[in-house]
Order: structure tokens, then C-alpha cells, then sequence
């Protein structure tokens, strides 16, 4: 059974291991294609231009909003994100699930504009256990951390509308439950209306 | 986390496999619990009381209606059917997920009682498949399998308010995919609102 490929939306808080999780699903299985977001935002260390994200200017990203190039696009602190939308259209044609690592505001625009579009959100066990791999990161102050902190808990407010939480404890698991939650999508009901129908007009020709 | 069992109902055409399936799926896993119905239909061949159903009389039936003993009942050509409450009740407090294997008219019912009841629908690969498994199985007359299939053809109107589609073709990824649909449902945000509430409360006491 072809299927055009499913439409992913993963957020979490910054530190709950978004990006680890991402890659480590992508190696393990070929079914998937990750969206890489266009951004005005600084590059991190390590971070490279197309892998990461795309590093444009604000007068770039603006065009690309003006020539409806963006699925959707929001600002974050003082910066713009935004998804290209030839790359998805393209994945999912060839039968690829898409994955969009975005932030909430995203999420939920994404969600109303493509209803089967499938919600995930990544938290880390504990508030605790966040704030230590902050820390760890290394990558910024402890005061940017406080700030992504109560940030985060802001956040938590808009998380009812996602359609599954995955709790980020251990790297493999939570893979396996990614991957899992993913592939039930291909079963939904809605994404089958083709086979039912099929079956209607067989069994009434026995 | 210890969470409550799940409500699970599972439907399908007779001669899908349904429970061929569920036999599988509770051998594998012991995290499942299958409520047994009662009914007042005669046993066939093979079926023992109080395993395939508990076999009682329209009278005795009747009584469990009138004592609200049955979560939901329904009638299915001369017969009635119903899922006694306090087994249900009991295995899923005690964490299990609990099975029910119901007719359409039963899971619609449920559905609009317990709106967090996961309905599964499992089909055969083909219309042309399930009229042969009708037949292998060798228990009933054509003239009765002609009668089910018109019946599955009528059936089929009903599905789309099923939660997923499950396509019984070779049976250990037809059980591997219901374990993973069953289990998905663990993380539904809805399931997991205490968690998140735990969190949005540490995260502002850091």
C-alpha cells in the first residue's frame, strides 16, 4: 500500500534532547525525512549552514514570506524561523514521513492548517534533569538558562493541544517510542479510506 | 508512572482473524486482559463457557441489564451480547490494558461513553480472502457466510469511527502492529496531564 508520507511535528523544551533524538531516529531508519528551518537566528558552534538549519538574512526570510515559499513561519525571541515548504511537499510525495523540529507557536499553525499533521512533544523526566543538561551543554550562561527555564514553563501551557507526549529518559527507548507513534499514524482510519472503500465495492461483487 | 489500563475495543468482519489475533497478543504480552461477553447465542464447536463467552439464558441476560452489570450490550441477528462491568473495572485498575472484542454497534456505544477507548477495526487483506478463511473454517454453510459477507459490506459504513485500520494479513505483524497502536495510546497527552502538571509546578521552583 503506497502512502504519501505523514507530516511530524516535534517540539519540547530546549535541553529535553530534541536533536539527539532526531538524529539518532534518522540513522536508524530510511523511512524518514527531516525539514530543515530557515532561520535569521546566529549559528551555534558546530552548527553548520543546510544541516542545522538554513542561516539567511531578515531581508532573505522576508521574501520568502512575501513569495508564500514558508509553510509557516515565527519569531522566537528576537529572531525568525520558518519551514520551506518545496522540500516537504517533495518528501512526502515520494512517500517519506516529514519531520518539522519547531517550536510551539509553529506547531499549532502547522496543526490548523493540515489537521492530520501528528503533534509530539518531548519533555524531559524531571525540571531537574533539564536544568543539568543545560548546564552541561555549555553553551550558555546561566542566566540565558533561567531565562529558556521559565521560557519552557510558559510553553507548558500550550502542550494539551499536541497529540502525544514522549518522555526523553533514555535515548534508545525514546527512539523506539518515536518511531512507533510515527508509523501508528499510517493506520489511522483517515489515511485508510481508500483501502475500506476498495473493500466495499469487492465485497458487494462476491 | 503507573497509569490505569487502557479501554481498547476491537471490531472486524467475522473471518478477519480477530480471535486468532487476540489469542496471539495475549501470549505475547502480559500487559493485556480480555473481557469475556456474555451471550445468549449457542456455543459452536470447540467453545468452552467462560473462555470464547459466558453462555447464559435470555432470561439470566436480562437480569444483568436490568442490574446495569453490563458496560454496553447489543443485539447481532437473533442474539444478544454485553461486557460485564466489574471485570473491566477491576484489570484496569489494576493497570492492565483491557480488551474488548465487540460488534460495531457495541464499540459505537462505548465510543460515546468512555470517549478515551481506543477502537481498532481489523480487516482481511481482501474480500476474496475473507470469504476463503469463511470457508476453511468449515463451520458454517455458505448460505450463512453469504449472509455474513452482505453483512460485513453493511458493516463497513461504520468504520470510519474507528481510530485505525489494521490489516490482518501475516498474524505477527498483524499482533506487533496492534501491541504498538495499543501501547501509542499510553502517550496520549490526555494520559498524560498529571505528568505534565508536575512539571509546569517544578519548573517554576527551580
Amino acid at each position: 500500500m503506497s502512502q504519501q508520507g505523514i507530516l511530524v511535528v516535534i517540539s519540547g523544551f530546549s535541553g529535553a534532547g530534541k536533536g539527539t533524538l532526531m538524529k539518532a531516529l534518522l540513522e536508524k531508519y530510511e523511512n524518514y525525512a527531516l525539514s530543515v528551518s530557515a532561520t535569521t537566528r546566529q549559528p551555534r558552534p558546530g552548527e553548520v549552514d543546510g544541516r542545522e538549519y538554513f542561516f539567511v538574512s531578515r531581508d532573505y526570510f522576508k521574501s520568502m514570506v512575501e513569495n508564500d515559499a514558508l509553510i509557516e513561519y515565527a519569531q522566537y525571541v528576537d529572531n525568525f524561523y520558518g519551514t520551506p515548504k518545496d522540500y516537504v511537499e517533495k518528501k512526502r510525495m515520494e512517500g517519506k514521513d516529514v519531520i518539522l523540529e519547531i517550536e510551539i507557536q509553529g506547531a499549532l499553525k502547522i496543526k490548523k492548517k493540515f489537521p492530520d499533521t501528528l503533534l509530539l512533544f518531548v519533555m524531559p523526566p524531571s525540571a531537574k534533569e533539564l536544568k543539568k543538561r543545560l548546564v552541561n551543554r555549555g553553551t550558555e550562561s546561566l542566566d540565558v538558562i533561567d531565562a529558556r527555564l521559565k521560557r519552557a514553563s510558559e510553553e507548558a501551557v500550550g502542550i494539551e493541544a499536541y497529540d502525544y507526549i514522549v518522555i526523553n529518559d533514555e535515548i534508545d527507548t525514546c527512539v523506539e517510542e518515536l518511531h512507533r507513534l510515527i508509523q501508528a499514524q499510517h493506520n489511522k482510519t483517515s489515511n485508510r479510506l481508500d483501502f475500506i472503500n476498495e473493500m466495499r465495492e469487492e465485497l458487494t461483487q462476491l
